[in-house]
């Protein structure tokens, strides 16, 4: 059908239009029949226009407006008016005017949606992915998305600004499985052979700075075929960055540089700089976490000093085995009942703790069924090193170091839900943690893997131990951390064939698998690779923080299920035979029919 | 190795800096040893620097230099100096100073590139790919990807500001093949079932449409699983955009002002708007392409009137048949030697032409061996048709309709070539084609085609046709042609499921199917479905053309072979079994081991 152009949005119009004739495309929000008259709040992606159909205005307007019914698709012609004294709507910009209707077209129909297009809606979330058409209506979900457009063009020109140059790399690439599995992708010309979907451009920004670019930048689509968590997505979005002829400083000038212009842009703070920086030692000592959330404090303390000489068994053994004594004070926590301390103590066990060591801090002293095994000037050491006060509760673990480290953190975390330490209007707390181990030790496979990836280059100083101590070598590697997410992760890169070798070699990689897998990039760097490092954001995150929502789901238009189904249009689903006989592939278990 | 970072890049010191000391990070581009002295030209991605190493400046700097080669990585310190009267350089912009080397840090040795890094290269591009990270050092290739960068940001800083919302869609979707063949990635937590890599994203951003975002766009790859011809690949980058409530007329203008802006920054070209626009018919019947290349004229003029009584029994024959008498002009080829119109009329024979007519103009009327089968009347009115001069040839094609044009657009395309019509500065050529067919006949299979894909919607005075004559029905559809390439098309959509549902009926399509492929679109479509249409924008051919290059190959930093090869990485390649059997796939004809 025909209709008019606009010649407003739904959003703009004010008391400076009164009078004049206006054409507005909609949907109908609402609609009110109040006996002769017909209101109806026509909406946009920009606002709310309530539009009035009077008969006495045009009978017929009047009359088609009865069919009228949510999410009808609209156009109208009219005049805009002042509303009548008394009927305003304050929390409309448009709310001091509506629209007197001559003629109306719909535009389309629309059946009764499945839920209200409204920002408060209880449905289950597969219902709104189901329909992620109508889902994306409400004005929440709009926003979300414009907000990542605005972020999207805030890192853009900003990099642009600093003479990055944005560079496509291939979504078509080789598999070089190394953590997280592959997405394949068969191909139809070479039988048996397998494009894999990039888990991220690392090896191409590197090869680019080879190339000589200089300084490279991506927003781009990256995949992990992973049993997904809670926030995980297979299709994710970073935010690639690479810069040559740098060391770590400029990668941190030039990433609080971004961050300064998103508070500003997004939350309209500004963001004081240079950041905190925390080693990875000192995060997980104080805070059991190389993502620590500061917004609240509840500081850890390493208590193996007050205890060296404890005949306390259990904290003998940590000592003596190398482990840990780790506590914290959780402030006025000291009525915390009997059963609270349970509850808590199921926490810690349930993480795979042995125990919970909880201490009351009373007028008279410390108070817990463990101080029997405690001299005086132990409880008062202790008292003093956590700084704890009369109606606090102290709580201690012990045992491995990094293991339960990261329990305390998790205790942390939960105590500050507890104590509800972060409230929706709590200041965000931007960091960095530096000096990470450059390798990891699995228990499980019994070797050592890469903590970042194994292009990061080890502290210079720390070369010497690549053929010793592995556990040693600290990485030229950063982690940005925002309210306890890490939101951009990068290093300093070997830009050495041999010192790229040897880092194969710690890791378990013989000669010819390195080569199959990376033979392009070593090659590459025997022809004049330049100092280079860069970092990537998780883009998806980072949105989700900014737009203060609590699931990636939420910033993303079309996110797949923790299953990686998309329910609206039933991706994966079947293709025909001929298509897979074409691709030289068959489905295993299926006949091997010709 | 310990460095200091620059203080300039090697493209930006000039007289004004005379007496700095500066530190230059870069490769050596040439070095020459004269005698005493060891000049290096230090390049990097902003230009290149003279740098001299002279022994009574520093003895070990000097020293040092003596091991560097070309393509080696190195940083200087330095002062900058004028150079000495007449050995200054008026081709680069550095070229009136030079910079006294104190010390030389050696950051990366080089080996011997396989190919020098210049512009004029005369290697196989093979062997560029293979070496893509040396190939991407040349100045040509640095430009093509910062003009590539360039126009990223002019396009979505122009469509930012027009309140275009830029969305991701996601990569991993339906497969809904239709057209060309889909890249299927097997999905590892669904046995038996495949994501596919988008052709486009057109479903999404029909479903952002619904989903009232208004307008869209977002630069993003798309992939097709074709025999890779000359100038494709099976990953290539589309701009891409829909908006909601227009007709044809705002998208030309939302496209020519882009168009605009490329033409002002990139060229430094003024654009004249609106456009021309060429309906499909009249470029067909006067370029015999939809696609033409009006940098030159050459037009074709149908001849069917001037013939209507012709006795010439080829001629009679096309007419009673419903076909076409084609004529051209080639200006001043009245002296081809017979040699050389036999090789027109093969050029036109392997075509699939039945025959070339042809016809040499003199002072004294038309001379051609076909002149005996046409009377004087006829010769006369063919000269007029044509316009044709003493000293030109005439060229005529005749046959089926739409094969005969398409012919006679080749054989123009060929004239032009011939007569060196297209000149390295040929002022560019922009144009819309407009009123395409909404069907496409294949003589093949026997059934009608959607010309665009089967979302477009058809004019609305020709909707009556579509249950009688298909080949009636024009579409709301556009191209945008430069200088003879496509390099956007697009069209108003379907937005009503009844209208959308006759247009599957028409492509043969059964409910079931439709159901089955788009059935998720055709439910959004019963939601209030806005008016909405759209385009997109092929940017490799883009950026290949205002890069002046003449492949797309030259603008892509990580192109395919024809093949799909990345000669780099040797992607695809094999995979483990282990990663087949997650997926629970298997090469065709494998054992089917346990």
């Amino acid at each position: 059908m025909y209709f008019k152009q606009r010649t407003h949005t739904c959003g703009e119009l004010t008391e400076e239009h009164i009078g004049s004739e206006v054409v507005l495309n909609g949907w109908v929000d609402t609609r009110r029949d109040l006996g002769g008259v017909i209101f109806i709040e026509m909406r946009d992606r920009y606002g709310i226009t309530q539009v009035v159909f009077e008969p006495h205005i045009s009978e017929q307007a009047h009359h088609e407006s009865k069919v009228l019914r949510s999410e009808y698709v609209v156009s109208i012609e009219g005049v805009v008016r002042k509303r009548p004294e008394g009927t305003e709507n304050t929390t409309l910009p448009t709310g001091n005017i509506d629209v007197l209707v001559n003629k109306v077209v719909v535009l389309n129909v629309a059946k009764t949606t499945p839920f209200p297009i409204q920002d408060n809606i209880d449905v289950h979330e597969d219902l709104r992915l189901k329909y992620r058409f109508l889902d994306l209506r409400r004005p929440k979900m709009q926003n979300a998305l414009l907000l990542r457009h605005k972020m999207y063009q805030v890192a853009r020109k900003y990099l642009d600004s600093l003479n990055f140059v944005e560079v496509e790399t291939p979504v078509l690439m080789k598999s070089t499985p190394e953590g997280a599995r592959d997405f394949l992708v068969p191909s139809r010309m070479h039988k048996g052979r397998f494009y894999a979907l990039p888990q991220s451009p690392q090896t191409y920004k590197q090869i680019l700075m080879v190339a000589g670019m200089d300084r490279y930048f991506q927003i781009v689509k990256c995949f992990r075929d992973e049993d997904l968590r809670a926030d995980r997505q297979p299709e994710f979005t970073q935010i690639d960055i690479e810069m040559s002829f740098i060391d770590t400083e400029q990668i941190y000038e030039m990433v609080e540089g971004l961050m300064k212009d998103f508070y500003k842009q997004v939350w309209n703070k500004d963001l004081v700089t240079p950041l905190p920086r925390l080693t990875y030692d000192d995060a997980m000592e104080t805070y059991g976490s190389d993502k620590p959330d500061l917004r609240f404090d509840l500081p850890m303390t390493t208590l193996n000093k007050v205890f060296e000489n404890s005949t306390f068994r259990v904290f003998q053994d940590s000592i003596t085995k190398g482990g840990i004594i780790s506590g914290m004070v959780a402030p006025g926590c000291g009525d915390y009942t009997r059963n609270q301390l349970d509850n808590l103590t199921d926490f810690c066990k349930k993480l795979g703790a042995g125990g919970l060591i909880w201490i009351r801090a009373k007028e008279e002293g410390l108070e817990s069924p463990t101080m029997k095994f405690l001299t005086e000037d132990e409880q008062k050491a202790l008292t003093a090193a956590l700084d704890a006060k009369p109606g606090d509760l102290l709580l201690i673990l012990t045992g491995k170091k990094w293991k339960t480290l990261q329990l305390m953190g998790m205790l942390r975390q939960e105590m500050a839900r507890r104590l509800n330490l972060i409230k929706e209007d709590s200041e965000p707390k931007l960091l960095w943690v530096v000096d990470f181990p450059l390798f990891e030790w699995d228990e499980d496979t019994k070797r050592y893997y890469a903590m970042h990836h194994p292009f990061t280059s080890p502290r210079l100083e720390d070369i010497e131990y690549m053929e010793s101590d592995l556990s040693r070598v600290k990485a030229r590697a950063y982690d940005l951390v925002l309210n306890g997410s890490e939101i951009a992760g990068g290093s300093i890169r070997i830009h050495n064939s041999d010192l790229q070798a040897k880092m194969f070699q710690a890791l378990g990689l013989t000669d010819a698998e390195a080569n199959e897998k990376f033979g392009f990039l070593m090659n590459a760097f025997q022809y004049g690779a330049p100092p280079h490092g860069g970092i990537a954001f998780g883009f998806d995150r980072l949105a989700m923080i900014f737009a203060g929502e609590h699931s990636i789901r939420d910033v993303i238009a079309f996110p797949k299920t923790a299953s990686g189904m998309s329910l609206m249009d039933e991706a994966p689903a079947g293709v025909s035979d001929d298509q897979l006989k074409e691709l030289h592939i068959r489905i295993r278990g299926e006949q091997a029919a010709k």
